[in-house]
């Protein structure tokens, strides 16, 4: 849970590490970047700021940003109703992104896991993407990423977003927002 | 139709164009930058250049680059058995584009049809886009687009693409490149 005024400040930290990036924002978006702390109250190693560019019954569009060695925390995007799960591609567009996947594990992981919530990251099949390097991920397939030291931009293409129905590896996470107004 | 060499100088610009706009692509993307000239033989008025980062069943995304002031001549996404045509958004990234679109004509267009080819020219709702500004494009939906003085570079964000069934208003058109090996 977050503060209305925190949430301010970390706003306008990702508008400057999108600036950075070279992704330029409308007014109304920077003003509105999604901070997503999961509830866990460790928005600076587990957390992401984001836009969501267009999300409609047939395709979605988003843009991450990952401040320095920030993890967005280990999920799957399960079936819906005869629908199969939310199919993503990442797109590193600038800083890097090591991104763990269901798979064989690699031995050293470049990420570290975040401390405290280790019993919540069970993947660990590395890939790493650098700017202009993608991934698409498999619906139902669990998957955690966390960004480099200079953080990361990430364009997500997707099939339509449901933030709602992601399935957490860790039981504390509450996925969608809540702000306290101060 | 465009000989091998044509072909690899016109995307050699491209990528100059996607370097200047931050757009990062890896080697094989630059070397395999899809050159639509519409088989009009004037590709510096009416062509495109595109890269596809991914298509599949579900979604497609998609960034395409404008030479300054080239358009991408009038068409629309009809229906194909069963599926409603392809749905599209698009996202100015760097310069700036004048999209038409069917619905209330301009007076005076800020971009210039394409000289000869006016007759094939026939939507002109105007909608300008600056970097960080996007619009949805109905299936079905006569469209057509160019790039203000200095080029443009768009992200498109869409339902599966099917380029092969794009219906163009004007009749010569091949949208499918041809190239000659020289």
């Amino acid at each position: 849970m977050l503060k209305r005024s925190q949430v301010k400040k970390v706003q306008e930290r990702a508008a400057e590490l999108y600036a950075r990036a070279s992704i330029v924002l409308t007014p109304s978006e920077k003003a509105n970047i999604e901070i997503a702390e999961f509830g866990l109250g460790d928005l600076e190693r587990q957390g992401l700021e984001l836009v969501v560019y267009v999300n409609i019954d047939r395709y979605c569009a988003k843009e991450l940003a990952l401040f320095p060695s920030q993890t967005c925390p280990e999920h799957k995007h399960p079936s819906e109703e005869n629908k199969p799960g939310k199919m993503e591609t990442f797109r590193c567009r600038w800083g890097k992104v090591w991104l763990y996947i269901e798979g064989e594990p690699v031995g050293q992981l470049k990420a570290m896991v975040p401390k405290g919530s280790e019993a919540y990251y069970t993947v660990f099949h590395e890939v790493e993407l650098l700017p202009g390097q993608q991934y698409t991920i498999l619906p139902n397939t669990l998957h955690w990423f966390q960004s480099g030291p200079e953080g990361a931009i990430i364009s997500e293409f997707s099939s339509t977003n449901t933030d709602e129905n992601d399935s957490f590896t860790d039981p504390r996470i509450k996925r969608m927002p809540e702000i306290i107004e101060d």
